[in-house]
């Protein structure tokens, strides 16, 4: 069985956890706090990030990319529709959009909160800065009015079928979420979409992670929300 | 023919016109500014970023992600050596380095000396700031410790064959180097690892790259520097 070093906040690793639940791949996970950068961890990836996926007879494969591409070219079950779309542009579509979450709405948004709310419990001393917060919230809103709009348009984020750029939207909502960042009132199209990926069984895992002395906001592990 | 929206300072669309080049498949560049946030880009691409892929028949291929999978699924000539391992292992570790270039080395180094030295020439009374410029480039020292290790290593970046890895950190090398930014003279690994790659037909395009008032550092086109 692969085993994943993790953390249930980390975006990235919640791709990959999502990924292998809706591919059937049972996973050993192993919770870390990247940020603390322990000697452990920079031996396997000097660049201090997650996911990580372990193997019996393989090296590390490490980092997000390496990771999603490593579970569609060795787990893509036969029996369960895949999360790449089969033709070339729809493909295009769903990179797009997933480089879109990974870069563009990371580094607006998913990076600051989580580095304020999450990794400076574990610095003395820090406090949250409410400018960095109201600047990333801020940020929020203008790329849900962009997700709202293109899920007013369609199905799924990248077209008509389910694709893991759907995945990758929704790990990072599910983070926003969890910290009580998702304004659900002003996301109609958004709220909808979630919905429907949250009452898939591949979620379930992520609405039952917990934080040590920090509970997820209300509604996070509610389908009907 | 395809054509390519890109900027020839921007290191993503040197990774997609490395790419195409040795791969073979022709390409109709056509120069923007991205930063410039030009409605007709915005239409195109509401992220505002580069590579953009246009083909008659097809939708728009944004961004460097959809890109370089559309390149791969349409273009992978059946006469050269591909740039993608043929094992899942390889396969994972172009797949990390890759990660490691287009965002840790561009968020900590390559993005802000095209901000500064590229971007301000656009801003009214802008100029480069000297503080961030000086942490760029220290930035840029400690990856090149990694990088010089890895080279010492192996004989591409990613292993025993050359893959993307060695296009996406050569596009973004390159691109420091026309600048003026790398010290070559400390990096004698990367520095014989980047002297094989420059001297490949592929790479004939970039070194006739100029920007208007901004000529290239002494040494960017030459094979011996």
């Amino acid at each position: 069985m692969p085993s994943l070093l993790h953390h249930p906040l980390d975006p990235s690793s919640r791709i990959i956890r999502l990924m292998c639940a809706e591919y059937g791949v049972p996973l050993d996970v192993e919770e870390i706090k990247p940020w603390l950068r322990t000697p452990e961890l920079l031996e396997i990836n000097p660049a201090g990030t997650l996911p990580i996926m372990l193997d019996d007879s393989d090296t590390p494969v490490v980092g997000l990319l390496a990771a999603i591409h490593t579970v569609e070219d060795l787990y893509t079950p036969a029996v369960v529709a895949g999360l790449f779309p089969p033709e070339p542009g729809g493909r295009a579509e769903m990179w797009r959009l997933i480089e879109w979450v990974i870069t563009k709405l990371n580094d607006e948004v998913t990076r600051y909160l989580l580095e304020e709310k999450i990794i400076k419990r574990d610095q003395k001393g820090a406090t949250p800065d409410p400018s960095v917060m109201r600047a990333a919230k801020a940020n929020l809103n203008e790329h849900m009015l962009y997700f709202n709009w293109l899920l007013a348009h369609r199905t799924w984020l990248a077209g008509d079928m389910m694709t893991l750029a759907d995945f990758t939207l929704a790990a990072h909502l599910s983070v926003l979420d969890y910290m009580g960042d998702m304004d659900w009132g002003k996301a109609n199209e958004t709220r909808d979409w979630y919905a429907r990926l949250k009452s898939r069984p591949a979620f379930r895992t992520l609405l039952n992670d917990r934080v040590v002395a920090m509970p997820p906001h209300r509604g996070y592990a509610d389908l009907d929300f």
